[in-house]
């Protein structure tokens, strides 16, 4: 049992949770919470951290899990002092980041300079819902393995690949598809549009929206038509707008579907 | 000048914004910053707190409304303890709650128990672009004056009408709008269902979802596709799917809009 926060394991996977350069240079993050514990392939789980209090409560298929990883019980105090959150459940695993060299697939997202924690998150479990194959995102976007943001991805930053890029304008060449940006000077309502080829999403930053270097990779920039005196929709919310319109016109002009109206 | 925080207005403005049941009790709230300030009604608004540094950089505009209005002016030290936000702007209004007493339209929302001052505001503020003329809350749902939520509003607390009500069920009849649930239940795909006429979209809280009691109150069950693992959708981004895809229907079926296509 660990009981100080001097502990050396402590302080290096409490470094993990609170820098983002410690993150990258080990290339290890940390999930919390028994939910993604469980979503984590226990392949990539360098070690797993618990506390007192949920050894005690342990649900057995995390007991299971548990006897095949290195594990180390802290006190409930120390697993505090390491936890991002607020009521920690008592688990976490520091995991190995992935790598994807190439984003196949004929659904993208691309964030441009994206910042808020909570947004970046849902937008990862928006575009798994929606059926994106790949999110291609500039350094200056916050980084996915931040802890609020890999919680608030529910599992997707598991499953949807992803790639940080230097330079978005190369990498967007590579994905061969069409790019689209949602822009106040777009001309064309983004429903007028075709998304049932390879399509790519471009979402900028929360204040600033895209930086013209980034719009310029557009293909096309398109509006979202809006009511009352809104200036900007939440960049959640417009990604996921655009996201599920591709899915809905997808999900139209399949033949059997079509077939069954 | 205003230099104690032991000073009786700012204590009174204080438990404005801390108590939710302070705000009840007086009838009043208080935005921050200079953006919602200038779009308070200012017959709406009982007083106005600035700090010392921002009277220094006071745009012309907020001067002039200033002019006009009740306002007292704080030491920085003072105001940063009022203020909710971390970074205050040195602007705060306090405002008269509108109340509402039936909600007129034909496109409404209904929030049974959200829980997220950051997923309601967001609500308010796409619901207002997507063309809502109302939004029906029950009393377990987050208090939509909570700073955190007005402050996400962008100004949509402002324009789009809303109710809190003991009684959901009661207060859906009078809508007289045909009432639809995104629900695991659900059989129809969101998009297969017509929109056009007077509609009501029921929302539920994050982790729960929708009430039984309340889901007997829809019409239509529906769901919304979802691809990989994901179980369910953040509520504003479900809120959004539903009322973006309401907001398109009505756009397509305009006969001037069809001409043009």
């Amino acid at each position: 049992m660990i009981t100080s926060t001097g502990n050396k394991t402590v302080k290096d996977v409490r470094d993990l949770v609170k820098k983002a350069s410690c993150r990258r240079d080990r290339g290890l993050f940390v999930v919390e919470g028994i939910k993604m514990f469980m979503e984590t392939d226990p392949g990539d789980i360098e070690e797993v951290l618990v506390s007192e209090s949920f050894m005690r409560i342990c649900p057995t298929e995390a007991r299971v899990r548990l006897r095949f990883l290195r594990h180390n019980t802290l006190t409930d105090t120390v697993f505090e002092y390491v936890s991002d959150t607020r009521t920690p459940q008592g688990i976490m695993a520091v995991v190995r980041m992935k790598s994807y060299d190439k984003l196949d697939g004929s659904a993208f997202l691309i964030l441009d300079r994206l910042q808020d924690p909570g947004n970046l998150g849902t937008i990862f479990r928006t575009a798994e819902a929606a059926g994106i194959d790949g999110i291609l995102m500039n350094r200056e976007t916050v980084d996915v393995y931040n802890p609020k943001v890999v919680r608030s991805t529910m599992g997707a930053i598991f499953r949807v690949p992803f790639m940080y890029v230097d330079d978005l304008g190369e990498e967007i060449k590579r994905l061969g598809a069409t790019v689209y940006a949602a822009h106040l000077d777009g001309k064309n309502d983004y429903d007028r549009e075709d998304y049932t080829g390879p399509t790519a999403f471009i979402i900028g930053n929360e204040s600033a929206g895209i930086s013209d270097e980034t719009a310029a990779c557009a293909d096309r920039l398109v509006k979202i038509p809006m009511q009352g005196s809104v200036e900007s929709l939440n960049a959640s919310v417009a990604a996921a707008v655009l996201m599920f319109e591709m899915a809905r016109q997808r999900r139209s002009s399949l033949p059997e579907r079509a077939a069954v109206t």
